[in-house]
C-alpha cells in the first residue's frame, strides 16, 4: 500500500479522470480536499456568467424577466430531476439553506398544530439546530435532541425513541457535516411518517456526492446547498424540495410577491399559487442560479453512481492509509469504517488537529479544520484524483514524524 | 418647449452627461426608461466578476472566505456610509428586502410584546403588504391600512390618525412604487416614535434616487434593494439598517449561524452577536454583493445631490412634454406635480395604458405597466438624456396620433 504507484494505476483506471478537466485547477500543486466546503469552479463557468451579465443584462436589461423568472424552476428542476429523484416542479433554487430550512419547518409546525415537539439531534449542523430553537422559541415548542454519536451519526433506533405522538417535526442531515456519516434516510422517512411527524432532510453535505432518490425513499420536505458538492460557487443559492402531493396543503411564513397567483395584479391580499413556487419570497439571485446550473450540469454527466463509487474508493483510500501511517502518530478515525454509511469526506481526530491543519495548508495540502479536534478531508470524486490522496496523506505523515506543527499557533479560524 | 433642441441644450449643460459612458448602453437606439425597475450594467461590473471568479474562487478557493466573510458588512458600509447617511456597522447586505423586512418586522413586534396592530397602506409595495400581512396572521394581530392616495401617496396626517398606543410597528415605502411620490420620512418617523411604535422604511425605489440621511431623519430600521438606481443586477441582494442603538435590543427569528458569536465554534445554543451582524442569516451571496458593490460605488461617485437635481429636471420635462402633448391624447399625470414630492420616477395614466406600452416597447421606448392603467416611466439620472425623454414623449405623442396601440391585445404580462 505504501506505494505510489498503486496510486497513479487506480487514476489510470477512473472513468471520472477526464473530469479534473472540466474544472479550473489554478495551481496543480495545490491538493485540494475541501471540496465538501467550497466546490471549485466548473471550467464554463465564467464564461457562462459572463454572457449572462452582458448580454441578459446589459442588453435584455428588464425584458430579459421573461425568462429570469422561471430560473428558479428550471434550475430546480434540472437539480431535482438528475440529482434528487424528484418530479420536475419540486424543487425551487434560491435564498440560504438555513432560510429555506427556516420557511419549511414553519409550515411543518403549522401543519401540526396539535403538537409540541421538534427533533433534531445534537450533533446537527450549527445553523440548522439555531434555526430550529428560534421556531421552538417562537411557537413555545419543545426541541427534543437527539443525542448524537458525532462519529457514528444518527441511527434508526436514536430516531425511534425520540419521536411520539407529540413531535410535530424532525430534522436531520443526510449526511452529517463533521463525520460525513450518511444516515438511513428511508428507514429514519417511515419511522418519523409513522409516528405522525414531518420530516424535513437537509442534504447539504449529500447532494451531488450521494445518489439521492427523494421518491423512493418517501421523502417530503428537503433542503440544501450549492456550493459544496455542486460548485456552484460561493454563497450560491440554496434549494427546496416539496414533494408535490404536499405543495397545497403547507403554507411557509415569508408571504413574498413571487408566491403570489398573478403577481403582477399585486391584488389586496396575499393568495399563493398550489405550486412549489409558493415557497418562494422575492427576487431570485439570477446570477447565482446560472453558476449553480453550470456546476449541476457537470455532476449530472458525470453521474452519481460513478461518483459515488469513486468518492467510497478515495475515501476507503484515505482511511486505509491514515491507518497505515497515521495511527502510529495518535490519530484515529472520526467516521464510519463502513464505506455504505459514510459521504464523501472523512474526518481524523487529533488533538492538535488545529495546529497539524495549518502546518498542512502551509505545505499545499487542503483539508478543513472542525471542532473537536478534528481534521476534515474531502477528496470531491469529481476532480481528486488517487494520488493527490496518497500525496497528501504522505505530506500529513511527514507533518507528524517532522512534528513541524507544534510551532503553529493554537486558535480557531473562520474557515467554512 | 416643442423643441429638441432644447433637450440637447440641457444635456450639454448636464454635469452628470459624463456619466452616462459609465454604464452599458448596448443598442444605443433603445430608449431605456425602465432603470427604476432594473439598473443599467455598469461598465466595470463584467470585469469585476470576472476576477472574482477566476481569481477569488478559481484560485483562491476555500482560502477567499477569510475576506469574504467580510463582505455584508464592508459593501454594507459603503452604502450606508455614502448613500443612506447611516454609520460604518449600520448596514448588511444580503438576502431580499422581502426577507429583509420579514426579519426586522418580526423583530419590531418582538420588541413590543403589549402592542398588537401593524400599520402600512393600502398601496404599498405588494411584496411588503404580504409579508406584514403574513406576520399579522402569525401573530394574531390587526393589520391596519392606511388608505393611501395611489397618486399622492401617504402624507403626515394619514399616519397620525393611522397609529395609537396600541400600534408595534409602522412600515411604509419612502418612494412609493407605482406613482412615485416621496414621504415625509422625517416627518412619519417622528409620529410613529411619538406614538410608541417602531418604523421601518422600505427604501426600493428611493435609494441611490434620493438623498437620504437616516440618522437626521431619526430612522431606525430600514430596506431595500440594490437592483433598480443602484445597479447591482437581476436579483441582485438587498440590504438592511439597524440603528446601532438598537442593534443589540432586537432579535430576529431567523436563527443562522452567520449571527453568532464564536461562529465556527459552533456551539450548542444560539448566542447572536451583539450587532449588525446579529441580522444575518447565512452564507452571504458573493458574487451578488460585487456587482452591488460597483453600483453603489458609481452612484456615489456621480453624487446624490447631482442626481436628485437631474432627477428633478427630468421629471420636470417629461412632466411639460406630458401635459403638452399628451393630456389632449387622455393622459393624466398620476404622479405628484410638485418635485419634492417625487422620487426619480413618473406615472401617468391612461385607459389602454396597457396596450401603449406594449406599442413603446415596439418602438424602441422601454417604459413598463403598473396596474391599474398606468404607464411607469423612470428616467434613471445617472444616465438617462434630456433627449431620451424628448424622443420618448414624441414617440408616444406619435402611438396615440396614430393609434397604433389599439392593435395590441389587451393583457397584462409579469414585467417587474
Amino acid at each position: 500500500m505504501d506505494d505510489r504507484e498503486q496510486a497513479h494505476r487506480l487514476d489510470a483506471a477512473d472513468p471520472l479522470a477526464p473530469y479534473r478537466d472540466r474544472v479550473v485547477i489554478a495551481d496543480p500543486e495545490q491538493i485540494y480536499l475541501d471540496g465538501n466546503s467550497l466546490g471549485r469552479l466548473p471550467a464554463t463557468t465564467a464564461d457562462r456568467l459572463h454572457r449572462a451579465i452582458t448580454e441578459e443584462w446589459g442588453e435584455g436589461l428588464v425584458g430579459s424577466w421573461a425568462h429570469w423568472f422561471d430560473i428558479p424552476r428550471t434550475v430546480g428542476d434540472l437539480l431535482g430531476t438528475t440529482l434528487l429523484g424528484a418530479d420536475a416542479g419540486e424543487v425551487l433554487m434560491g435564498e440560504t439553506t438555513s432560510s429555506n430550512l427556516y420557511k419549511l419547518a414553519a409550515a411543518a409546525l403549522d401543519a401540526r398544530p396539535d403538537r409540541r415537539v421538534i427533533v433534531t439531534d445534537d450533533d446537527n449542523f450549527p445553523s440548522d439546530r439555531y434555526v430550529l430553537e428560534g421556531l421552538a422559541h417562537a411557537y413555545g415548542h419543545e426541541l427534543r435532541m437527539i443525542k448524537a454519536d458525532i462519529d457514528e451519526g444518527v441511527s434508526v433506533d436514536d430516531v425511534r425513541a425520540a419521536v411520539d405522538d407529540d413531535v410535530a417535526l424532525v430534522s436531520l442531515s443526510q449526511v452529517a457535516f463533521r463525520s460525513g456519516a450518511l444516515a438511513d434516510m428511508e428507514a429514519v422517512t417511515s419511522v418519523v411518517h409513522d409516528a405522525g411527524a414531518l420530516m424535513i432532510w437537509d442534504l447539504a453535505h449529500s447532494v451531488g456526492a450521494v445518489p439521492i432518490d427523494l421518491h423512493s425513499a418517501g421523502v417530503e420536505l428537503a433542503v440544501g446547498c450549492t456550493y459544496k458538492y455542486l460548485c456552484g460557487g460561493p454563497g450560491a443559492p440554496a434549494f427546496l424540495y416539496v414533494a408535490g402531493e404536499l405543495q397545497s396543503q403547507l403554507r411557509q411564513p415569508i408571504w413574498g410577491w413571487f408566491g403570489q397567483r398573478n403577481q403582477f395584479e399585486m391584488g389586496p391580499a396575499y393568495d399563493p399559487v398550489e405550486d412549489i413556487s409558493r415557497f418562494a419570497v422575492s427576487s431570485p439571485p439570477i446570477l447565482g442560479a446560472y453558476a449553480a446550473e453550470e456546476g449541476i450540469r457537470l455532476i449530472a454527466e458525470a453521474g452519481l453512481d460513478r461518483l459515488r463509487a469513486k468518492a467510497i474508493a478515495l475515501t476507503s483510500y484515505l482511511i486505509e492509509l491514515a491507518d497505515a501511517w497515521l495511527t502510529p502518530h495518535g490519530f484515529r478515525l472520526a467516521s464510519p469504517r463502513d464505506p455504505t454509511r459514510r459521504g464523501a469526506h472523512v474526518t481524523l481526530h487529533h488533538p492538535q488537529a488545529w495546529q497539524i491543519c495549518q502546518a498542512l495548508i502551509d505545505r499545499g495540502v487542503v483539508p478543513d479544520y472542525r471542532t473537536p479536534e478534528r481534521l476534515r478531508i474531502g477528496p470531491a470524486p469529481l476532480y481528486t484524483r488517487f494520488i493527490d490522496v496518497y500525496d497528501a496523506m504522505h505530506r500529513l505523515r511527514e507533518v507528524m514524524e517532522q512534528r513541524v506543527y507544534i510551532d503553529y499557533p493554537v486558535e480557531q479560524a473562520r474557515v467554512t
